[in-house]
C-alpha cells in the first residue's frame, strides 16, 4: 500500500523585473516566482507530483511557508485511497478547522492548498499515463460532481444541475476530443501590450502577433489616459479592424473612473475590459458592466474562490470568466467554477502567463471543451511568452492555438536545473547578481 | 531623529482546545493564538509598539512569517515622520506591488499588515501619553480623513462625505467623552453559548450574565437543529423576555438552509443571526436578510476588507456591522469601515473574544462614539471572558459595560511572562504537555 513519503518545497524566483516584462498599472516590477512543491511516494514507480503557487516576488517565502503548513495533511496518506477520493482530499485541506481561520478560502493559505491539490492531480495523471485534460475528460458525470464541494453554491448551482450539464455534454465528447487534437485550443496574446514597452515595440509585437495567427491581443492600460488612447490607436492601426483588442486595467480604477476611462477608449473597438476595479467588488464590476455595455467586462485572475465567482455570475459582473489555475484551491475548485460558468452560459477565458500558468490552465480549458461547455465559441486562453523554457513539458502554440499536450501529467514540472539555479536566495542566478527588485 | 530599530515576532499559542472554550459549528477545537510583534526604536524613551494577528492554532507560524515579511518595510523608518503620516504608512504596506499579489488585501498577508499597523498605533498612543481611543477622538476631521484610503470606496463614500460625517459629530465630542468615562460602553456576552457546553452550564451562565448586568447574550448554533431549538428555549427561559439573545452560525449554512434554520428559532425572539453563510457571500447574506426579516442579520468578523463591507452596506446584507480589530489592515481600515457604517446608518457591534480582540476593539467603538457615529443606540461590543489575564492592561467590565481604558496605548501588550511561557513550540506550556490539538 504506497504512501506519500516526501513533501519538498522550493522558493523559486526569476528576476523578470530587470526587463519590465510583466509590467502593468498595478505591478510595476514583478519578479515572477513560484512557491513550488514536489510530492514523492514509496510506490516504486518513480512518479512525482509537482505543483506550485504563483507570486510576483516578495512574499514568495510566506507562500512557501503556507505550503509547508500542509505537510502533515499529506505525508503518510495512502496514495491509492487519496487518488480514489480527491473530492474528500480537497475538503480535508479546505475545511481544516484551524487553518480555515487564515482565510477562510482566500489568499495565501488558499493558494497553498491549490498548490498541493494540483500536485496530487499531476501525480494522478502521471499514474494514469495521460495528460490531465484527458484524465478529467474521461471521468463520468457522477465522478466529476464528486470532485466538487457545493458548500455555498447551492443557491446558484446544485449537484443535480451540475450532473445535468455534464450529461448533456457526454454525447459529443469523442468528436470534440478529435477536434481538439487536430486544431488545438484558441489562444490570445498579451505579449505586445505591457506598459513598460515603448510605442515602436508595441506596434512591432502587435504585427508579429497577427502574423503568428492570433485573433486577439491584449493591452495593459490604466496608468495614463492620454498614453492609453495613443497606444490603443497604434495597436488598432497595427492589427487592423478584424483582430480583437482587449484591454486590462489590473484593478487600477474606482467605479466612476473606470467608466470614464473605458468610454474614452471605446472608439478603437474594445473587445473586453479586464479587471477595471477591485477583484472583490462584485457590485462595482456589475455597475461598470451596465454603464459601458455593449463593451464587455472580464475578470477573474484575482478572484479568490468559487463563492465570489458565483456572485459575479448572479450579479452580471462579467461577460468573460477568467479563472486562474493557481489562485483558487486547484483543479477541484476550478471544476466548480467551470460548472458555474456553464450554468450561466458565460465563456471561460482563463488567465495565464506568469510562471507556468499557461502550462496548467490549458488542461482546464481542454477539459471544459470536451466534457463541460462543449464549445470554443468566444473562448480563448491567454498566452504570454515568459519562462516556458524552464518547464519540462512547455506549452506549444501553433497558428494562434494551444496544441493539446500528450505527455502524462499536468505539465507542471520545472526542470531540475531551473529549481537549482533560481532557488531564492541561494541559487546561482541570485548569488551572481543583486539587481532584481525582490528581496 | 529616532528610527525603528527592532522588529521582533513571536508565535504564541494557548491550549484552549483542552476545555472546548471557543467551540462553535465551524471551529470545533481552537487553540487561540497570536502572531505577535514588538517594535522598538532608538528614541531612548523605552516605549514599544505591540500588535498581533489572531488565529486559532495551526497556521500561526504562517501568519508570523507574513509579519516577518514586512520587517524591511519598517526597520530604519524615521519614527516621527511615520507617526505624522500614518495614512501614507498604511498605503506603503498595502500597496507594495509585489506583496499585493498574495491578496490583494485579504487573508494572511492583510492580517499581517494589520498587526504592523496596530503596533505602530500602539506606539503612537504611548508617545502621546493617552489611550488610543482618546488619541483618535482628539484628531480633527481632516486628520481622520487623511488616515483613510478611499480607493475602491468612492462609489459609496467620498472623502468629502466622510468629512461631513465627522464635522457633524464634532460639537458633541466633549459631552460624549464624559458619558463614556462615566458609564462605559455597552457590552454583550458570548460566554454562555459555546456549543461544547452542556445544557446545565448554558442555563447557569445565562443566569449569571443577566445578574452581571448584560442586556444581551449570544448562542452558537448551526450544528444540529433540534439541539439548537432546545438550547434557544432554555436560554430564553433563563434570561426572560427582556434580554436580547443573538445567535451565531459561524458560516455553517447555504442560503436556503439558513432561512429554514432561522425560521425554526424565531419563536424564541432572535435579536440577530450572525454569519449565516460564507463571509464572502454579499448577495447570499442579502437574500437571507430579505427572507428572515424582521429578524436581522449581523456579520463581519471574517469580512476581509473595506471593499466587501462596502458592498454589504450597498446590498442590504447586514443590519449590524461586526468589524474585527485584527482581520483587516488595522486601525486605518477600521476607520474607513466606521465611516462607511455611519454613511449607511448601520450600527457597528464589533467582534471580539479570541486573544486580545476585546482589548483592541473597545478603542475603536469608543472613538466611534465620541467622533463618528456619536451614538451607542443598538451598539454593543462583544465580550468573552478568555485570556484577559495574559494582558498588561486587560479590559474591565462593570455592570455589562466596557470601562474606558486610561492607560496610554492600544491595550495590546501581552505580559512578558505570557510571551515566554506560551511561545510555540518551545514555551513551558507546550513542552510540559502535548494535549493541545494544534501542531
Amino acid at each position: 500500500m504506497p504512501r506519500f513519503t516526501e513533501f519538498e518545497t522550493y522558493d523559486v524566483r526569476f528576476p523578470t523585473s530587470l526587463h519590465l516584462d510583466g509590467s502593468d498599472a498595478m505591478n510595476a516590477d514583478p519578479d515572477y516566482s513560484a512557491a513550488y512543491l514536489i510530492l514523492r511516494t514509496d510506490a516504486g514507480d518513480g512518479l512525482e507530483g509537482h505543483g506550485f503557487a504563483f507570486t510576483i516576488g516578495r512574499g514568495n517565502d510566506v507562500q512557501t511557508a503556507a505550503i509547508e503548513a500542509l505537510r502533515d495533511h499529506v505525508l503518510g496518506l495512502d496514495v491509492d485511497a487519496t487518488l480514489a477520493d480527491l473530492g474528500g482530499f480537497w475538503k480535508s485541506l479546505v475545511h481544516d478547522s484551524q487553518l480555515r481561520w487564515l482565510g477562510p478560502e482566500k489568499g495565501v493559505m488558499h493558494m497553498a492548498i491549490g498548490a498541493v491539490v494540483n500536485a496530487v492531480w499531476d501525480l494522478a495523471a502521471k499514474r494514469a499515463g495521460v495528460p490531465l485534460w484527458k484524465l478529467l475528460a474521461g471521468l463520468t458525470p457522477e465522478q466529476i460532481v464528486d470532485l466538487v464541494d457545493f458548500r455555498y453554491l447551492t443557491d446558484a448551482l446544485t449537484p443535480e444541475e451540475a450532473l445535468e450539464i455534464l450529461r448533456k455534454a457526454e454525447p459529443g465528447r469523442a468528436e470534440r476530443e478529435r477536434q481538439l487534437r487536430d486544431r488545438g485550443y484558441p489562444a490570445y496574446t498579451t505579449t505586445p501590450g505591457w506598459l513598460g514597452y515603448d510605442d515602436a515595440k508595441l506596434v512591432r509585437l502587435c504585427q508579429e502577433a497577427v502574423a503568428e495567427g492570433f485573433g486577439q491581443v491584449k493591452l495593459k492600460v490604466g496608468a495614463d489616459l492620454d498614453d492609453d488612447v495613443r497606444r490603443m490607436r497604434l495597436a488598432r492601426e497595427a492589427v487592423g479592424p478584424d483582430i480583437r483588442i482587449a484591454i486590462d486595467a489590473n484593478q487600477r480604477w474606482d467605479v466612476a473612473e473606470a467608466i470614464r476611462w473605458i468610454e474614452a477608449l471605446e472608439p478603437y473597438d474594445v473587445w473586453w475590459v479586464e479587471e477595471p476595479t477591485s477583484p472583490d467588488d462584485v457590485l462595482g464590476h456589475a455597475a461598470i458592466a451596465r454603464a459601458v455595455a455593449p463593451t464587455k467586462v472580464a475578470t477573474g485572475e484575482h478572484v479568490q474562490n468559487r463563492v465570489v465567482f458565483k456572485q459575479m455570475l448572479q450579479a452580471g459582473s462579467l461577460a468573460f470568466l477568467q479563472l486562474d489555475s493557481a489562485r483558487v484551491a486547484g483543479v477541484n475548485e476550478n471544476i466548480a467554477i467551470l460548472l458555474l460558468a456553464a450554468k450561466f452560459g458565460i465563456p471561460v477565458c482563463p488567465h495565464a502567463g506568469g510562471v507556468g500558468l499557461c502550462e496548467l490552465v490549458q488542461h482546464l480549458s481542454m477539459f471544459d471543451l470536451v466534457a463541460v461547455s462543449g464549445s470554443t465559441e468566444d473562448r480563448v486562453i491567454e498566452y504570454v511568452d515568459h519562462l516556458h523554457e524552464q518547464f519540462l513539458d512547455p506549452v506549444v502554440i501553433e497558428d494562434g492555438h494551444y496544441v493539446a499536450p500528450t505527455r502524462p501529467g499536468f505539465s507542471a514540472e520545472l526542470t531540475a536545473r531551473t529549481l537549482d539555479e533560481y532557488r531564492f536566495p541561494g541559487g546561482r542566478i541570485w548569488t551572481e547578481q543583486t539587481k532584481g527588485s525582490t528581496k
